[in-house]
């Protein structure tokens, strides 16, 4: 209704109440607009039911959307099934065009508009979570793997000839997998073992960048968010290197984002001038979004747009709408108290397990310093055997995501084969658990696995005694 | 309600009518048992609940939505608003694991089931539609062109010496870009023209391969789907060269599952051994479902096994989930009564069109049996600078998708200069205009289009004459 | 968004393309506003997410959606359950207001606009069936029966001293029980068979009148929607009586104003200058929304307000949302349209029967005149036992709503006995099956009906051939 | 899904897999079997999401939603708008049949299942609520005004020479317009000033009863909840003189399930002995669901079944299903969490207004005890032109439901007037406000209330000061 229909209404109900309903519209419109204005997080939540209908209203700008439209093209954007129309509010175009994803569409300038502003939004979330300096955020509708992948063929677009990836162990498949994906050839450094955690090993780098000539390096892959005990990479000194010897540094930073400390890092990174040239992280695992999108941070104009520009042609709008609702329905203090929950229940959780582990004989072997999400515990009162069972124990209890390494497993990818995957080292000593507070746990959720994991272990432990 | 809960809800309503709705129901869950047993959608068209809550109950077998479930891993589906879980039907898993797209997750039973039922039902789409060798079809949750770089990432990596790719022109960004994108080189063979329409040049395409070193061609991209009055590429002659050569062959068939034609050459081609390794084609252009998957089909096991290993990581299941809605609400018979209608209504536009040309001294440009979805008209009586204004007319008109071509257009994409672009060709000459009877078309759009464009035409038009 | 929004838009999308959503939203509230202008239907069904949209809008007038709304009433519009308030589009405080349902609520301009604008929507509804000299129509949140209740008591209030009201025999359960609710006093006029079909006994009205002092009489009651073989009471005559004797006159018009013919009775006895007071008829019924709802018509704004200030309270605006709605998404196009059909259909199936039943040594024994909604037809070849059975096997086979009418029913409401309960006539000679053609029936349901009815009346034959 | 369906499914995706999304699955089917044994609420709220689904499953029991139905009666639960069918779930053909309300549908088994089991998760939450000895819970989709209008039709009926119903004043309009719509005699008993708050007068009731025959008194009417300083009635004494006289004893308990207090006073009379017909109330002002629906309750299965038999026809569901829904999303925690909140939100209002009417010369002038939802406080230092100003000042300031009343207001009401209305009291002595502490209350909301309301009064203070 705009002001004169409202003008119509106040013939069938008294002025006086539609004025009050017209102030509380306005103080709602005020809100959007000045979102636009300053393409910045509300700092207070927005009602649920406001951001639907200023959604609708975004999708009612695309031409699909306009009464009386005709398509005479081959992508008109129709939907065959009302209940599909729904589920995306009526977007059906996507984003990008002609091969550059933040390109403006002619025929859909409600989902540019979203597209644009959401990568705004984002922008200012990446700021308030701590990331100041950043400069350019790019939300790309695949997950982590297929954006690093994305990444890597961009960067070897500038640098033609180069051929190696220079890759600190992690043993994620699918970031190992995004540098075979990109018929690149990685060269795997693994970890050192330093005081009871997982360590870049610098000096292998250093030694790798000058066996090979720098110019035959596509770049280098480092990892900020990962399982315990893998911590942190080095990523001053990994970003020293890159300056050094002008290797781009891509880094993984798959689910860093949560982490006040893994943000502090990479701040500091860019502060002491270290070179990295794209921060690849997900939507999912930061912002609890489902599966599918993720956010590409640069510092540089030009890296940008390169990316932005190698996108080959349009693209799912899906990730972009979901975080355009999840952003403004947390509001800056959603962010923030979700991050500040996620590092209490961390720490709670730590304290819990290291208790847990004095009274067991059991050891934490990561380190609360630099593995801030994920506490890796041994279990080695266990028989070997009885190791993965505990796993299995534990998913048939509806305890997800609880990681059991067992000492010893192999795996080959592609040619490449990994001794002791999934612990991230070659030169692991014990079997262990490694368990994570991931944004959104709640303190409920650790009191119950506490229980339910220490029941699960008791049960085996006896089987290891009465082996004896 | 299990069978136990309607005993007891016999207690509160009478058995017969308890009895009645039993047997009701039990239609339902018969159809869909017969749906997952033979993975082929069904004859007539889904209930639009029915699918709904289908997809709630495929939804509730994923850990994120079992009661009392507790994440201690690093991504656990939370979903933070209400708003998003809806829209995703409270799916958040997506699809892939640890780099195979159609790996099962631990985790997502349901978002499992359901990528993998949904492939099948494509598959049978796809046979539905007349292209009954295929083997193997893979929703990817990336549009064409994405899709595209990934099918020659994988190619590539089979041949990891090749350099090349053969490209019949087709003025498409995205498509030129996908190879780009993949770090090969094209080379690109222009279209001839013969008769009034473009033809793929095969001379020019085995000149250049016995040029180059077969072995260092990656493949040859042919495309099916394109604006009149580019036609067809003869894919028969291509599938041949390329099995004499030993070079795979990718068919960019984008729009192309809609037309008859399209689908008997391809599958033509199969049926007389040329050779095909990977089609590609939108879900959107051909499903009428929003911008953002693609559908990757194969006629062998070990192609469809690169492809799907070669995606890094996990992946959206919102295209998946959209295929799955709306073949379901089609069902075979709404499925063949769209393409049944589009023809129809592609015949009548061209007949609508041929009766203008003649009355107007303008010409059909294009093969109405090589270029069945589009038509190319000449704008030979309009002043050249009111062709653009022809287009931009239309546009503000609510005509979206007529595609007004100027005679004299470059475009640069990186290294490679475009003359005519849009064209298809270096050589045409006149400016036209090109309007597509897209899957979906109703046959009011067609007269209203007619309508519209004469008023535009013939105003233009008196702006020649008075010029003159 | 409001204007100053859509200038920051331009920040981020070009302003030309800005400009054309811009006018399509112009399209669209240009569309709102001319129907809160005239308060009519649009010619043309309005897309369904652009009601929604307004409705939203219409929601957030209410004070219960007012941003920092705070409040310290004992009934505030608070929401336990948000899927509760998504099914209400937020709408929380009913209509009415102390006594009377159309005055507005001051917490609640969105609601009280809603149901004001709505009422002057259903009255342009009524005036496009064809009631055109109907001045005021009102949606009432209770289903006829209990509406007819309320005008009763509304009546009885005019008439402190009145005991009797005057009702031509219809056995539908409700509408007799509407009176004895009232506490008021049947006074049952059985009809006559008049060539074949059931007809108002004026006579015995005119006896009873005279009999009874006409300041003793609430109301005459007459029914225009019924079952075949009762016909359309002769409210021409009763109306004149009614005129005469200065007794109010009741109608019971549940789901006439589907039918064309009763539509033309109801006008010719206004024109005529016949008296009628009230006008009942259901919103599910007509205008196929879920059951919940009925609507008074009337001639006079003294009648009209009488019946407004007697309901006590509020009520809730479901009903009236419903009809909102509907109204809007059928256009006035939409809603000819089914009348048209429906009445096409009752023919079609008139005929069908008729042919039937000439095959089938059987009789159609209702007017096609004056019964132009169902169809009634005998069943004498059937043992009368088989009778029940016929209408059982009807359900089972998912045939709904056909009625088997068994010689003989007695049936006691209150201290009232009916004779032939269901056939409205105490002196029906044969057992026979009713159907209607109602509003929103589909060909292909007659067609099933004939087959299956056939397929079971033949099975039953034989019995009763064999039986001899 | 059912069994056999799933054994398919383990052909796309492993066993165990597939096991353990089975085992979830069975706890939610178990979970809403054991609600239908027991017909109890949960302990626990249900997810919102598996309300739906049962919701989905029940509607899919009604004919209008059995796949091939063919309906061929006058009402066949059709509904023509998509929105309007999901806004209902599907669920359309209403409550009640012939004349009961909770008669089954043989059509409708699912809506017939989903009124019988709401009703008896009502009971249960009244007993939950502490009337524990209540045996009979029926929801009307009528709020309380009309359905106080039906309790009184019902009661008439069994007394059919009865004229009066004594009322024990209460200033709520919809009260008193139900003995009206009635048409019944209202004999109106004003309330006693005793020690500072208003209180039945028991005295006046008895001579009243004495003047009149007992048996032409319909029924007698006390309040329960009501806005302060008028207190909770007498209902032990009244319900006494009831017994005494055999007078049936209707009770207006519009929002009082949310106080322990009322609730305490009621089931204390059910222990002495006292007589109670009818208990009303609201399903909005006790439950946070929409205006809409209303609860009686009775001790007495006659009473029971002359109330549902009273019922002329069919009716809405739509407050039903907004019961199931909102029940099980409260469960039982739920529920008494938000009681326990109200209360302990009342004592907290109560304080702060004590502490502010001692600052600032006015006194709170309600009975804590006695009036357990509100509070009223003098406005005695405000020119009496201000008091209005300042209700709606407050209002303006988004304060809603604070109500402002002035001494001297008369109203009248058909032939009745009143003095002070709204006060309850011919003989206050102040103006005064009231505000609610009510169900769905927030702390937020008192203290940003206590703010506005300060600065109002200020402001106006200073009015009353200058003007001396």
């Amino acid at each position: 209704m705009n002001d004169e229909a409202l003008k119509y209404a106040e013939r069938l109900v008294p002025h006086s109440y539609i004025e009050l309903a017209r102030q509380a519209r306005r103080s709602n419109e005020q809100e959007i607009r000045l979102i636009l204005e300053h393409k910045k997080i509300p700092e207070q939540p927005l009602e649920e039911n406001l951001i639907e209908q200023w959604l609708n209203e975004i999708a009612q700008m695309d031409s699909n959307n306009f009464k009386g439209n005709i398509g005479v093209g081959e992508r008109e954007g129709r939907i065959y099934s009302s209940l599909v129309a729904r589920r995306h509010s009526l977007l059906s175009h996507g984003i990008g065009r002609s091969g550059d994803i933040i390109a403006t569409q002619p025929k859909a300038a409600g989902s540019s508009l979203l597209n644009k502003l959401t990568n705004e939004l984002v922008l200012d979330a990446i700021h308030i979570l701590g990331l100041r300096t950043v400069t350019h955020a790019l939300v790309i509708p695949m997950a982590t793997g297929m954006t690093m992948t994305l990444c890597l063929l961009t960067l070897k677009k500038q640098r033609p000839n180069s051929r190696y990836v220079l890759w600190s162990r992690i043993d994620q498949k699918s970031c190992f997998k995004s540098i075979l994906t990109a018929n690149l050839e990685p060269i795997i450094i693994e970890q050192i073992e330093n005081n009871n955690y997982l360590q870049t090993n610098i000096d292998e780098f250093e030694k790798q960048i000058q066996q090979l000539n720098p110019n035959d390096i596509c770049c280098i892959i480092s990892t900020t968010s990962c399982f315990a005990p893998r911590a942190i990479d080095n990523i001053q000194s990994l970003s020293n290197l890159c300056k050094t010897y002008s290797i781009p540094h891509l880094i993984n930073n798959a689910y860093g984002l949560q982490s006040t400390k893994i943000i502090h890092e990479i701040e500091q990174v860019k502060r002491s001038n270290g070179r990295i040239d794209y921060i690849v992280q997900s939507t999912d695992k930061n912002f609890l979004v489902p599966v599918g999108g993720s956010i590409v941070l640069t510092y540089n104009s030009q890296l940008f747009d390169q990316l932005s520009h190698a996108y080959p042609g349009r693209a799912s709008i899906t990730p972009t709408t979901d975080m355009f609702i999840t952003l403004l329905s947390m509001g800056k203090k959603g962010l923030l108290d979700l991050i500040e929950q996620r590092k209490r229940l961390f720490n709670l959780f730590y304290e819990k397990l290291s208790q847990w582990a004095k009274d067991n004989n059991e050891c934490i072997i990561s380190s609360k310093q630099f593995s801030p999400i994920s506490i890796a515990i041994t279990l080695k009162n266990l028989l070997n055997k009885d190791v993965t069972e505990l796993g299995s124990m534990l998913f048939t209890r509806r305890i997800s995501g609880a990681r059991v390494v067992k000492l010893g497993t192999k795996q080959t990818i592609d040619k490449y084969e990994f001794i002791n995957y999934g612990a991230h080292s070659s030169t692991i000593q014990y079997s262990y658990l490694t368990i994570a507070a991931a944004i959104g746990i709640e303190e409920n959720d650790i009191e119950i696995f506490m229980k339910k994991f220490d029941d699960v272990y008791q049960k085996l432990r006896r089987n290891a005694t009465s082996d004896n």
